[in-house]
């Protein structure tokens, strides 16, 4: 084998994988104790839902990625989800981060089993329970899902010469790295072992170890099958008939109560495998790590997939294949019950196996950090305070209590889901719109999987139903050609004017000279003068009162350098509003205003700043739903102009503006005013798309008095522009106002037979 | 009225207006006889017709143009239906230049009544055949509909004093511009009449005039009421209660047998004028232009205007009204019949009328070319020969007979339309994809409206059904999302990849280091470098053998330099060929290839460049299917390599090519190859643009050797690329093969209703 992970072709491909993670915890209160009520509503379905679902009992969630094609990929995809679920849970409970359960009940009974639809799936908890106890079921821990890549399977299976089969060769490639796995497994229970006690009354009478240990759920105490479970890894069709067997007896209920540390995966059934082959292996015997916000950390994913090509790398151990198994499970069980700072019984064997993998990396010319993560369990050998149980340890030793540990790390990743609701983990660097969008789809249990991460290019799978979504509304509910007619003033105008709309009159203009021979035509009135296609205000020129010959050819100069089209408009006067119409709805209106502050009669214009730029919903880059009021340059000259420095102080309740723009990127307040207004410049909005043929547009109406009714009144709004992928985010977290949760109303006209009804 | 024309606000309003245009021809052979065939039926259904339908005779097509706000607009549009209408006939057969008609049947049941669907169009046209002679109803002429701007109209109403209501003003000024336009239109008939005599008998008996006149179709022998129709323009409700007096008498059978140079419209029904008010004038006096293609020129509509603005400059002249329009038809029969040569007994009013008009545009201050108009009417004042009647006077003194003229320009006009079949005229200047559209909408009586001409952006509208069409293809079929998929090749990629399409295997790249980093992946197979969004081939670099590192580096330097996003891909050998995929057909498929040319054994390589560039699907700047070869560095520099030179004579049957890259742009040659190709590999498109949910795309497959089963081998074909806007004009109009009409698989898509079937 090694010869063949050695050839130039093969070297890169092997370092492919996919992963996917499932980790279960237990939903506590804020002080550690077991939580009583339901699983959260907001989650919607259980049955459907492809993240978040619940495990033995209903506290115990269980998050669950995609698959996916990097180690950082599937940590985030696991960041997002773990945020999902804590923002998803009262805000007065947060998820237990050890692997061995909190307080358990006195009596058995008040262990609730999970509250699940399907009957056959209670039915099996239920059995559970009566054959290993509901409080050995409370144990949790990550499942490792992992794939080598399908190229490296396809490079491999083209140099070498035993298989004919692409299909049998991936299955003996798995069943290799099993029995290696199950071997060597004592190692992982070394370094990552995190559960040397356990909370009052998992065990029932005082059976417990006196002593600490590297990892109670990995050892014989742990969550493991009977004595008499044992399945051979020689062949799969061995594999299959075992399983089947145990199950034909009745040892095993079903299948899937086979707990082994590895699991063949491939197909629904066990049966299944031995035609399409082994797919992929689950790795089963991961404790949570409490030092890592998702109970997982990076360099853990890393080191694993490094440590499973290495059972691969290796040859097999020896010729009785079921008794590796057996040497692999007492191995285990040994070091699982040593104490944590102790050294392990199996350095030596460990320091080879690590030495190994190395030397594997090096023949690879893999990237640096890999070798740096073996160093580090090299180290870890030596110094036992560097595993994760001995660094558990060292803590209890210093007089904290396991408890106390797993109320502060559980807090700590409670508080950090919290702190930026607007965000979502692994995804920061996202339009918040989309991420509060994949936020949405994940807690309504919508599978999410990233296209393109830097185009905001989502694929979105409900119920067999298939979506794709970028910039968090462009969907398929939307025509082609509508945005191109958004996109285009001019053909905006005319269709909306064709259909009886307010759009303020002007004429288009494709040469200056053109321009300026109209000049007349324009002379006496408050005009605007913009470039035709350009965007976010740039080249524009707005005369109120109207502009001398001078400075509507000035103005003209200006536009015609953004674009070579230009417009003279009519200036329409009043207020500008955002109307964000979805489905034929007007769901939310914005006000938007220039950054400012409000005087106290007490504090300086700088000190109003600062106070107001604490507000969390302020930040900067775009990150925040609004951004950070800057003191610069422009915000001074504003105003001087009104006669104030920065340390002046500011009488109470007068407000003074910074800035003459209202964009939330210059600091602007967002205003909520949805429910301000009157019903009929809602449906006028709603007409408007409706003309163009929009399911989703931010329209801009201005709007002189929102108190007259519209359709009384003869100039009461003016349409300035209809926007096909307006932002979302502003609505969602207004500055003022209640916020509208728009990306629900996306998610709603995209799948709706996912809407959640509590 | 003129002080209140004379106004800053009203003088630049004043100058606007709309118009529309119909324009009635017999169709005749190419050598003047009149057609003997049907209305063509590639034309399909008249009753729905927008813009072609027949007039009193099966042979009298009339063209009607939408209503426009420039008088180039409606002459453009005048133009493309007349395009559409001439290469809608039999090839034999063109339309016959002249008001009066060809040579007529002996016998008048010889002259068909047109053969219209609606039992009471053919009653009316039968009762104008008993009441008038066929031989009558067969002259033609251009309906000139004219309306004074909006704008214009609400701001005159807002400084006058007399009108409290809007539409009681507006028909106020109709009726002044129409009585006064009966009062002096004797001056439109010296400057345009072009009627000075008949061909065989159109005149029964030997009634015609000895001498040639100005206008035989404006004079009494032309196309007039009977003597006892006399209707007011007086008030609206007197011309309202004139005609329908004259409808209940039985004098006219219905309204719209009221004949009068001009009508007032303005609702559907005579009765609607008095409830909705005027809404503009129809002038109907005016005789066909020989010497204008489309039977009217831009400087006459421009006159027209000028003339009519005149007519509600001018005071009303004289207080009996009604005395006007006798004086008016007195004085109009009298020039009528004036010889064409012969200077006109009004020369002295029609001075006036000139200078008075010539006062109002410096008034105006107009642009300095519809001055240049009055000043050359003025000189056809003084000199006769320079009138359209005097200018075919000119010819017949000369020996050129009435017929002889009318042949001539017929054919001239007739051979402009066939000359480039690929174009349509008036919109010469937009994409030829557009262009083709736009004529097959036409012809099936779709009303199209250009709402952007530089951005291509068209309105389409059929029995009720309103369609946005921009660039030829992108609709309100296809979905918003799928252009944005297949913009990002990384996401188009995957999407056709789950699916289990063949795509090229790569990477995608943002960063040079990480590029470089993963060079051991692509080192030893053929791979292509690209830029991830950037298109038309700009910093693609191709290795079909694989690269060496510096030449992967150097690559992926220049495709940095193109996006922030690089991708590394496998590269496909084989011939790329483009599959149209229209409503889940595969309607055409196209091989592009490079510039080439092939000897003759006898010609040099420039000669046989010469020779090629003749074909008339060739030209420049893309208004050609094709473009011109070069001879320029390029070319020289790659026949070079290949050892030639331009003045080298090819062997018989070599070919040389002139280019590396296959763009149609640079001188390549398009073939259509749909009917070569098995029907796996359309399937196989079909399926392929089914997956990325688009109605309507070009998707480009590798395709090593099209004769093997796709579905029996592996790797028979890898798409490369989605493409949302596929041109189609190339398809339409290919070098080599039978072309595919893809504009009309558009408009079925569009206007399932509107499908002509032969």
């Amino acid at each position: 084998m090694q010869t063949y992970l050695r050839q130039e072709n093969i070297r890169p491909l092997f370092k492919k994988a996919r992963f996917g993670l499932e980790k279960e915890s237990q939903r506590v209160s804020l002080t550690g104790e077991l939580a009583k009520t339901d699983h959260p509503a907001v989650l919607g379905n259980r049955s459907l839902h492809s993240t978040v679902q619940t495990d033995f009992s209903e506290t115990q969630i269980e998050l669950i990625t995609p698959a996916v094609e990097t180690a950082q990929e599937v940590l985030d995809y696991l960041g997002a989800i773990h945020e999902v679920a804590l923002r998803s849970m009262n805000k007065d409970e947060m998820l237990w981060p050890l692997s061995m359960p909190p307080e358990l009940p006195e009596l058995e009974e008040d262990i609730v089993i999970a509250k699940l639809d399907r009957f056959e799936d209670v039915l099996y908890r239920r059995y559970l329970a009566r054959s290993y106890g509901k409080r050995k079921q409370m144990v949790s821990g990550i499942h490792y899902n992992f794939e080598f890549s399908t190229k490296f399977i396809e490079a491999l299976f083209a140099v070498q010469t035993e298989f004919t089969c692409i299909e049998k060769f991936k299955t003996e490639i798995y069943l290799k790295v099993a029995r290696n796995y199950l071997r060597y497994r004592w190692l992982i229970t070394y370094l990552y072992g995190a559960s040397p006690v356990s909370e009052p009354r998992y065990f029932t009478e005082d059976q417990s170890p006196r002593e600490p240990v590297r990892s109670l759920r990995n050892s014989p105490y742990g969550y493991t099958n009977h004595e008499e479970v044992f399945v051979s890894y020689q062949s799969i069709e061995k594999y299959i008939q075992d399983i089947e067997d145990l199950v034909e007896k009745g040892v095993l209920s079903e299948e899937k109560e086979f707990y082994s540390p590895v699991r063949l995966r491939g197909g629904k059934q066990v049966a299944d495998l031995k035609e399409v082959g082994v797919q992929y292996v689950e790795i089963r015997n991961i404790d949570l790590d409490p030092f890592a916000p998702y109970g997982i950390a990076l360099e853990g994913i890393e080191f694993f997939q490094v440590f499973l090509m290495y059972m691969l790398w290796l040859e097999d151990s020896g010729d009785d294949l079921d008794q590796l198994l057996k040497d692999g499970t007492r191995l285990n069980d040994q070091v699982s019950l040593e104490h944590p700072l102790s050294e392990t019984s199996l350095k030596e064997e460990g320091k080879n196996l690590l030495e190994g993998m190395k030397e594997m990396l090096k023949v690879l010319d893999s990237k640096p950090s890999w070798v740096v993560l073996i160093d580090r369990a090299l180290k870890m050998l030596e110094q036992p305070e560097e595993t994760l149980s001995g660094k558990m340890q060292v803590l209890f030793d210093d007089g904290l209590t396991n408890k106390d540990l797993a109320v502060t790390q559980g807090q700590a990743y409670s508080n950090a889901a919290w702190e930026k609701p607007y965000q979502l983990a692994g995804f920061r660097d996202m339009e918040l719109s989309t991420q509060i969008l994949m936020f949405d789809a994940l807690q309504r249990g919508i599978e999410v999987e990233v296209l393109d991460r830097h185009d905001q290019f989502l694929k979105l799978s409900y119920a067999g139903k298939i979506e794709y979504v970028k910039n968090g509304n462009m969907t398929s509910k939307d025509k082609y050609v509508v945005p191109l007619i958004m996109e285009n003033k001019t053909v905006t105008k005319k269709i909306l004017s064709q259909a009886g709309f307010r759009v303020p009159k002007g004429e288009e203009f494709s040469s200056l000279e053109e321009a300026l021979a109209s000049y007349s035509q324009f002379e006496s009135q408050g005009i605007v003068i913009k470039p035709k296609s350009t965007n976010y205000g740039i080249g524009i020129s707005i005369f109120k009162d109207g502009a001398s010959f001078e400075a509507y050819q000035e103005a003209l100069r200006i536009a015609f350098k953004e674009d070579s089209e230009v417009l003279v408009e009519e200036f329409i006067s009043g207020t500008e509003y955002r109307f964000f119409v979805i489905d034929g709805q007007t769901e939310a209106i914005m006000l938007r205003v220039p950054a400012n502050v409000k005087g106290d009669g007490v504090s300086t214009i700088q000190e109003l700043v600062t106070e107001k730029n604490k507000d969390p919903l302020r930040g900067t880059h775009h990150r925040s739903p609004l951004e950070i009021i800057q003191l610069g340059e422009i915000e001074r000259l504003m105003l001087k102009e009104q006669g104030y420095k920065v340390d002046d102080v500011l009488p109470k309740d007068a407000i003074v503006y910074l800035r003459e723009n209202s964009n939330v990127s210059t600091g602007g307040d967002s205003l909520d005013v949805t429910n301000d207004f009157r019903n009929e410049y809602k449906e006028i909005a709603v007409a408007a798309v409706e003309a163009l043929g929009a399911k989703i547009s931010g329209i801009d109406l201005i709007i002189p008095d929102k108190e007259v009714n519209p359709y009384e009144t003869k100039n009461s709004y003016g349409i300035i522009e209809a926007n096909f992928n307006p932002a979302m985010h502003m609505h969602v977290f207004p500055y003022q106002g209640e916020g509208v949760r728009l990306t629900q109303n996306v998610l709603d006209l995209l799948f709706p037979e996912s809407k959640v009804i509590n």
